[in-house]
């Protein structure tokens, strides 16, 4: 398999779907709406949504619900990127490659903008729509993994830490709990959403959730390590700045080579809690490298 | 019956649910979930929590589960208190009395908690907990009213129009369309989630909704009517700041005397719609003339 295809075949399905789903309102909503589609559709990989995509084919689930499901874990990606990237919190400009949504929109439009793709994002998983297809008991499990791994002990709650940080001496500990909260557990929401789509046994869902979690790992890791050694050019968002937030990064602790190393070992972890699947599951195994090889 | 013992009895429940149903976590934790706390238990007066349990209790509804239901109203209500009052958003420094969430916790801190305090509300609602006490297919309707009114068709759409709107001249039509969104909504919902619960039928449930309609309008007619009638320290919050920021209200269109009768108006329209329901509906009828009596 070719995975680069893969992955531009699945983010065209996942944006269709994006399109397809997204709110509509009234001309006084115009400015506002606007600027969630502008962070929405500004071009991301689309990783979180392909991965519950992936997990779901991977147990045989192949409807259009997983549409709505898997926009909802980007508009909860896309709400923390503008609520990350305001002056207050990492007071970037450039996010992939454009002005970050309150350059474009003001503060205030980046804030409401954030806040209301974070509740689109609840919105679409209660919706009527998909109660057509989806068992309310599904429904319901869907939007507490996303609740919980979204919220204070997770990804908002990473980010609390990650902002009390800044300029502090922090523990590997600290930084691997940081690590897991503020990435770690939306990239293991969207596998474990996709295996709920899926009607995973408890075993099958355990191995996924653990390859969430290493994945997940590789993947800030690897994000740590372009911050260090790619241009600004090939991030399309500001080079270097985790220096100069003076944050705690893995290559901070470890130095670029012993990082590559345990970005690399987290790939094996994540491989190895895939030995019991068959080969609907190499599109998994293939994103768990391409997560350690992307450049951007 | 006296409205003001009820809203007192009821406000201890709310708030003794609030401190049994809060997150715990980490001390790493620590500032964030204290940053939550302080504008969570601030000492609102509960009123969409204990509207929604009013509505509840008038069709025979007593269990427990209503508790977290209830509070997943405040922590989105409490949410865009903490985030309407940023710097970018209406720059306030005092609320309910006491230093508002940012001057206190710092602006990313506030932000943070708000996102916090949103996401945890539909944590509230999908918690396995409340299933085991609720059908799943009630929570997902209770998800959906309060996704949809919080999010950019209500709650957040409303706060987009008014940033928008700010040193404009704006229609009625658009005034009355920016308070059902801002304020109205989440009143709606928190009405429609008690008559959810409360196994209303399809007449009830209409009826109900249009009662939530009327409130939600008088509660937004009176808070105009309060911003130049009474003074920062009935309000806990800074008097005359609507015409400080040049923001339209009802007083502004049809004057101060105008403003009390289109509230009084309001008021009979809510009264009217509990017509055919019995007595169990009579704090929902002082709760509306309360809604037109209260001084902050």
């Amino acid at each position: 398999m070719i995975i680069k295809q893969y992955l531009r075949d699945k983010k065209k399905i996942v944006e269709d779907g994006m399109e397809q789903y997204m709110l509509s309102g009234s001309d006084l909503l115009k400015n506002h709406l606007e600027a969630m589609r502008y962070s929405l559709f500004a071009g991301g990989k689309r990783i979180r949504p392909i991965l519950c995509i992936a997990v779901a084919e991977a147990l045989g689930y192949s409807d259009d619900s997983v549409l709505p499901v898997a926009m909802s874990l980007e508009c909860i990606h896309t709400y923390s990127l503008i609520h990350d990237d305001l002056p207050a919190m990492d007071n970037d400009d450039l996010r992939r490659g454009k002005p970050t949504n309150h350059i474009k929109f003001g503060e205030a439009g980046a804030i409401l903008a954030g806040d209301g793709l974070l509740t689109f994002g609840f919105d679409l998983l209660s919706h009527p729509s998909l109660t057509k297809n989806l068992p309310a008991e599904t429904q319901v499990k869907l939007i507490q993994v996303l609740a919980r791994s979204a919220g204070s002990l997770g990804m908002v709650g990473g980010q609390a830490i990650d902002i009390e940080s800044e300029g502090q001496d922090i523990s590997i500990e600290t930084l691997r709990t940081l690590h897991s909260c503020k990435t770690g557990a939306l990239i293991k929401a969207s596998v474990q959403m996709g295996a709920i789509l899926g009607k995973a046994n408890s075993k099958q869902y355990q191995a996924f959730s653990q390859y969430g979690t290493h994945i997940g790992l590789a993947f800030q890791i690897v994000d740590d390590l372009l911050n260090v050694t790619a241009s600004t050019e090939q991030l399309g968002k500001k080079a270097g700045s985790d220096a100069e937030l003076d944050k705690a990064t893995y290559p901070a602790f470890f130095g670029v080579d012993g990082t590559r190393k345990k970005a690399t070992q987290a790939v094996s972890d994540a491989l190895a809690c895939l030995e019991q699947f068959d080969d609907r599951c190499d599109p998994l195994r293939e994103l768990a490298q391409y997560i350690y090889s992307r450049n951007k």
